[in-house]
Formats: structure tokens, C-alpha cells, sequence
């Protein structure tokens, strides 16, 4: 463990209890488990493998089974400990983070699935045809992947800076689902026969987009929970800003 | 209002107290304004109505307000009141139902901006290509309003028997997407010209098929409410015969 982790570690037990923390380390084991279909998802899309396509939509119900429990975990919590300031935050930022990884859960099955049926295409040329848009597929994958790990590295620290870093790529990602739509529309046009697999791809790459969109949500869960500022539909940049010329104490601040 | 609108307001009303009936009203209002949004997006999607759609797309800033300031009074509700069992999961419910009501309402803005892109392409022949496409694009925004439109009532007399009939109508929605879908790629095969603007039909009829999965969602937070069930990722036939078996009293059940 690196020392700013164990910092943020030391700083979490502080302030939190026990069931506090119980409950973050069980939004990062479900996190752990999303990062490990979306990883799987892409590299079935991207090696058209149907098998592994196939354990991603097995899994899924692992997913959809720990948000139910964390939401569980939640209510109970609130119903027993119900904590105020920042703790009710704490857990307002769990029950929206769990809805945002169990629709990445659902996004990354959506990519599985379009992976195994693109693989059960009748290939043939248009395989060689596309090794321009297979790396941008690669690319967006990469980025929607280091994303989220980072959107969930932010959230196991609570690290304000590096939700706002994440949040700012989601720019990048949008850029580069854009360019592959283009290419892919471009390709359709002048090979019609491409069009079924050209659309498996844009519904995968529109998956792998809206992850980008889901890590960003969470990164400002992390933002309002330390900082108890809502920044959601805010122009981060002036966020940023402002929250620095402010400097409030991390987690302490209006309830 | 009809007969049993009133009596189910009674019944709310000596359930809850003053602060959670204002909530509940806030969410209604919201799912007003969303609905209004859902209904000018398509409306301008089929009749081409580029300036409907930008009214929708300039709107998108209330939907978004709303969310937050209904999340500040739900937290402000659990700092205060510290409501426990069904009042509790009222507050739970109102939750989830606003982040999916935002939700309906990024897909509508998307809806109109798909509305406003196509209207933007010379169409000359293709339009008059279209109109067995034009009429099950139809079909598809006629099934998304009137499944959020239902979902909203449910939720507004907490009406589970409304909620289950909702959650159940999900199927045709997904019918009438996977065949409009299949229409839409034979479409771009045939005429490569068509491509560009039967993909905005494309995206925009996914976005209608996700307004009935999020109106299934409301329908799920709304059986979660009063039968305290989490209906989530589970068959809805099995769980309305077990609940039908169990007869728990509403809205007072497991805390």
C-alpha cells in the first residue's frame, strides 16, 4: 500500500465507524468486480472472443447482486446509525455510486453480448478491412477502462484531485467515440455488406462511452461527498476554481 | 380527480407527514417537466420540428436543478427526521426515482437533438422511403410516453398493481425496438444513402427503448415502497404471486 493511501486509509477509520467503513470496502469490492467484466467485455470484443463474451453475461447477476445488498446495507445504516454531515453523505455517495457501477455492470454485458454476436457474423474481407477501426475500438476501450479504475481509485482515497482529473478525460473519450462513429459511418457507406458488424461495434463503442459518463458521476460523488458541494451539470473547470479559492476542510464542511 | 386518485391521496396523507409529502409532490413536478421534455422531443423527432427541439435541448437545465435540489431536501429529510421503515424507504425511493426521472430527461434532450440533426440532412428521396419506419418510430415514442406516464401515476398513488402492469409492458417496448432496428439496417443496405439519417432514427429509438427501462426502474422503487421488496434483477411474474400470497399490509411491512 502506498503511503498517501495509508494516509487516506488512517484518515478514513478516524473519521468513519466501522459500519462506514464496511460499506466503502464493499462499493470497492463491487467495483472490483465491474472493472473485471469490463475488462473481460473488451478483450472479447476486441479478440472475438465468444467464450469469455459468454462468462461476462454469466456474471452479471454477481453484480446486480451486490447493489442490492449494498443498498441494503445503506437503508440499514441509515435506519439504525442515521448519521448526519458528513457520514450521511458518505452514504448518499454510496447508494448513487452503486446505481453507476451496476449500469457499468450492465453496459460491459451489453458489450459482451455485442461481442459474442459480432463473432457469429460470416466475417471474410471485412476483417482485413478494418484494422483502423479496430485500434480505435482498442483505444476507447483502454480509456473507458482506465477511467473507471481511476474513478474507483478516487473513491477508495476519496482524493478530490484525481476526480477532477477523471471527470476532465471524459472529454477525450467523447472525442474519440466520435472519430470511430465517423470512420464507422464512412465504412458502412462504401460497404453496405459491413453494415450488421459496423453496428455491433457502434453499439459496443456507445457502451464504452457511456462508461466514460458513469466514472465521471462517480468522480463527483467523490467531490460532493468530501467537499459537500453537488457539481453535477457544473462546469467542472469553474468548480475546481472555486473550490480551491475556498480551501474547506475535507469532509467537515456545510451539512 | 378521480375516486380512487383521492383516496389514495387520503391515504398517503395520513401516512406521511408534511415534509415527505412535499417531496413526494417535488418528484411529481419533475416527472411533469420530464414528460413535458419526452413528449416535445418526439413530437420534433416526427415531424422534423427543429425549433421544438431546441426548446427541448435549451430545457434540459430544469430537469437537471430539479434532481438536485430534490436530493438536498432527501438528505435534508434523513438529517433531520431520521425517518425509519416505510417513511424510510419512501425517501429511498424518491432517491432512485429522481436520478432515473434526470435520466429520461438526457435521453429525451438526445432524442431532440438527434430530431434536430436529421431534420438537418437533404432528404429529398429518403423521406418518402420511410414511412413504415416513420410509423413504428411511432409506435416505439407512443409506447416510451405512455410506460412513464403510467410509471408516474403508479408512483404518484403508490399504486403497486399500476407498477407491476408498467414493468410488464417493457417487452412490447423491446419488440417494437428490435423490429424497427431490423427495418432500419435492411433500409441502410438497400440505400447507402440513407445510412447517416437512419442512424439518428437508430440512436433515437434506442433512447426510447431505455425511457422503458427507466420507467420500469420507477416501477420497481414504487413495489420496493409499499411491499418493502426489493423487485430488482428478479422475475416480475414470480414476485407478484409471491407478494399476491404473502397480502402484507402496505406500506408498513420489514423495516
Amino acid at each position: 500500500m502506498d503511503e498517501s493511501l495509508e494516509r487516506s486509509h488512517r484518515h478514513i477509520s478516524r473519521q468513519f465507524n466501522t459500519d462506514l467503513q464496511t460499506l466503502h470496502q464493499h462499493v470497492l469490492e463491487m467495483g472490483g468486480i465491474v472493472q473485471q467484466q469490463l475488462e473481460n467485455a473488451g478483450s472479447a470484443l476486441i479478440n472475438n472472443d465468444e467464450s469469455l463474451a459468454e462468462t461476462v453475461i454469466a456474471n452479471d447477476y454477481r453484480v446486480n447482486a451486490m447493489e442490492v445488498s449494498i443498498d441494503e446495507e445503506s437503508t440499514y445504516i441509515l435506519a439504525r446509525r442515521q448519521p448526519a454531515a458528513g457520514d450521511l453523505r458518505m452514504v448518499m455517495a454510496v447508494i448513487k455510486t452503486i446505481t453507476d457501477l451496476e449500469r457499468i455492470g450492465d453496459e460491459a454485458e451489453r458489450i459482451a453480448r455485442m461481442a459474442a454476436h459480432k463473432s457469429g457474423h460470416a466475417l471474410g474481407h471485412h476483417q482485413q478491412l478494418l484494422p483502423h477501426v479496430h485500434l480505435s475500438v482498442e483505444h476507447l476501450n483502454d480509456l473507458a477502462q482506465s477511467m473507471l479504475k481511476q474513478a474507483l481509485d478516487a473513491f477508495a482515497r476519496m482524493d478530490v484531485e484525481l476526480a477532477f482529473q477523471v471527470a476532465k478525460r471524459d472529454v477525450k473519450v467523447d472525442q474519440e467515440y466520435d472519430g470511430l462513429i465517423r470512420q464507422l459511418i464512412t465504412y458502412m457507406m462504401e460497404d453496405p455488406r459491413s453494415i450488421p458488424m459496423a453496428l455491433d461495434i457502434m453499439w459496443a463503442a456507445r457502451s464504452l462511452e457511456r462508461i466514460g459518463d458513469r466514472a465521471c458521476n462517480i468522480c463527483e460523488y467523490v467531490i460532493y461527498f468530501v467537499k459537500g458541494k453537488d457539481v453535477r451539470h457544473i462546469d467542472l473547470e469553474l468548480v475546481q476554481v472555486d473550490l480551491h479559492s475556498e480551501e474547506q476542510p475535507a469532509g467537515r464542511t456545510a451539512e
